[in-house]
C-alpha cells in the first residue's frame, strides 16, 4: 500500500447558538465539496457581540483529508 | 469619517454549566459597564474541580470595543 | 502548613456529543484513580470525521491534583 | 439566514518598496481568482537581500473569503 | 525614588493608508486621554478588504504608560 | 449566587534588587486603587542595564480582580 | 518584472520508514498536481504506534509555490 | 461503547546515531512499562556536543496511551 | 552503554517567601518519590493575592528524570 | 559543492519615520560589518512615545548570513 | 543624529544560588567584552538537580547593546 | 569554581541528504571556529524544492558554548 498524503484546508465554522455547533456546520459545508475528511483541529474561537449580546460564534478550524492517488 | 480605534479588554467569564454560557456571562457582565463591544475572542478554557465533578468552567475573552472620540 | 506541590498529568477526554461532555467524562475518568484533582486547563480540541459528520471531539486536557505528604 | 462558512488561503505578497505594497499586491493577486474576499491577517514579514540592499519584501498572509453555498 | 509600576493596555489602531500610519492614530487617540504613555508593541496586523481592494488596515498595540503614585 | 466575572489588568512592577520584590511592589501598587484582587501570572522578565550593572528589574504581570455586580 | 506572489498549502506526508522519507513522500504527492512548487517548512512531526513499534511517521509541512499571473 | 480517555506521557528518547532512532528508543522504552500506546508527538529536538561531534540526539515526545476502564 | 531514556513530569512548587523557593519545595516533594531527578524547566509563573500582599508563588516546573531499564 | 552554513545575527534596527525604513537602518548597518547577508526575518515592532507622539519605532530582525568556509 | 541600531546577544547565566544571581553573573560577563549593553530580557529558566537538590540554575537572557557607528 | 557562562549562537546547517546530514554539517562548521560548543537545539526545519524533488534541507540550530573566563 502506498504512503497516503493528507491536506489540510483552514475554514471558520459559524453558528449564533454554540461552539459545538459551529464546528458542525463547517465540517458540513466542507464535506459538500471535499471527499475523505478525516479530522479536524480547532485553531481559535471568536465572536461578535450586537446590541450587547453574543451573535455569531466563529470557531476556525483545521480540516484534514486524504488525498486520492494522482 | 475618522479612523475608529478600539480598546481590548480582558476578562474571565465563569459557569457551572458550559462553555458557551461561560461566554455569555462574561459579555453580559461587560455590556453592562462598557459601550459599543464589537467582538470577542476566546484565550483560554481552564475550570474547577469539586468533590470529583467539573464545578466552574471560566473561559479568558479577549473583548474588543469602539471608542468613543475624545 | 507545608507548602504544597501539585502534580499536572494530561489527558484526552472524548465525547460524540460536545466539547463539555468530553471535559467531563475525561475529569470523571481522572477522578476515579487519583485523588485530590483540583483544576483542568483545555491545551487543544480536535476532532474526527466519518461518514461526513463530527463523530468524535476530542479535548485535551492539562488536570491538577495536589500531591500527598510523601 | 444559513450560517455562512469562510474558508482562509495563506499566501507570500512581495514588493521591493514596502510592507505595505507587499500586502496589496498579495491581496489583488488573490482577488483576481478568489471571489467574497473579507480579511486578511499577517503572519510573517521576511525579505532577502541583495548587494547590502532590502531587495524583496515578503509579507505572509492570511486571507479569509466566504464559501458559497454548495 | 519610588520605583514605578506601568500599565499596559491594549488597543487596535486603524487606517485606510498604512501600517505605520494606524500606529500613530491609535497612539494619538490614546493619549487624548491617557497620560504618560511610553512605548507601544505590535500585537498583529489585520485588514479588511471590500471591492477587492485593502479597506481597514488593524494594527494591534498593546501601549505602556506609567501610573502615577496612588 | 451568580457567575462572578472576573477582569484581568496587565502591569509591570519595577525593582532594582529582585524579581520578587518587584512582583511585590507591582501587586502593591494595583492593589491600591483595584479591589478584590485574586491572582497574578508572570508574563515577562526583562531588565535594564547601566554602567554594566543590572539597574532594574522589570516583569510584566497579568493581575486578575473580581468584578462587583454591576 | 511584476511582484511574484506565493500560495502556501499544508499537507502531511507520511512514511513508515523515516521522517526524511515521509517529508520525500508529501513533496513528491504535491508536486504531481501542483506547478512551481519552491519551498517546504517542517510544521509537526507526529507517528502512529500498533503493536509496540513505531508503524507511521506523519510531517505536517508547509508548502509554498510561486502562483502564475492571473 | 464507553467514551475512551487517553493519558499523556512526556518521555525523552536517545540515540547517538538518529532522530529517527531516538524517537524508536523512546517508544520502545514506554512500551515495556504501558500498554495500548497509540500515538507520539516530537516536542523539541536537542543534542549534546562533544569533541566537536554531534554527540546525542535528544528528541522529547509526548505519548498517547488508552487508559482502561477504571 | 544502551541509550538512556528520560521521562518529564510536570509539577507546581509552591513558596510564600519566593520563586527561588517554590522551585526548590517543588524539587524536594518529587525527590522523595522519584529517583534520578535530573534537570528541571519552568513553564510559568503565578500567584495568588490575599489582603493586598502576594499569598502564594506558584512555579510550573517540568522535571525530567532517567528511566532505569525496564 | 559544500554544503553551505548560514549565521544568524539579531539585531533592532530604529527609524523616527516608518517600519520600512527601520528594517533598511539597521540592514544597512549589518551590512557594514557583515559580508555575503542573505536574508531578514522581522521578529517584532516596537516603538516608544514622546510629548504624546510615536518618537522612535523599533524592528527587531533576524538577519541571515552565509558562512565562508573556515 | 544618525538612527541607532542594537545588536542582541543570547546567552546563559548560571549560579547555584538564585535566579537573580544567575542574572547578575551572565550581565557580569557579558560586560566585560561587549560595550553599551543597554537591556535584557528573560527566554528561560532550567536548572540541573544532583543529589536531590537544585544544584545550578541556568538562566537564559537575550541581551541587547548599542552597535557603534561602523 | 566560578559560575560558567554560555553563548547561544542560531546558525543554519545544510545537507541535499537528509535532516540528521544537516546537523552534522552545521555542527562541523561551527566548531572549526568556535571552542568549547556544547549542545545544541533544533529550531526549525525548512527546505528547497527543484524541478518536483526536495533540493536542500535546511536545519535551524540554537548552538550553545561555554565562554573562557575573561
Amino acid at each position: 500500500m502506498a504512503n497516503r498524503t493528507y491536506r489540510i484546508t483552514e475554514i471558520v465554522g459559524t453558528s449564533n447558538e454554540s461552539i459545538d455547533q459551529a464546528i458542525k456546520n463547517g465540517i458540513n459545508r466542507v464535506t459538500q465539496t471535499v471527499r475523505h475528511v478525516d479530522w479536524f483541529e480547532v485553531t481559535e474561537i471568536r465572536g461578535s457581540v450586537r446590541d450587547n449580546e453574543v451573535a455569531d460564534i466563529q470557531v476556525g478550524l483545521k480540516v484534514g483529508f486524504r488525498l486520492e492517488d494522482a
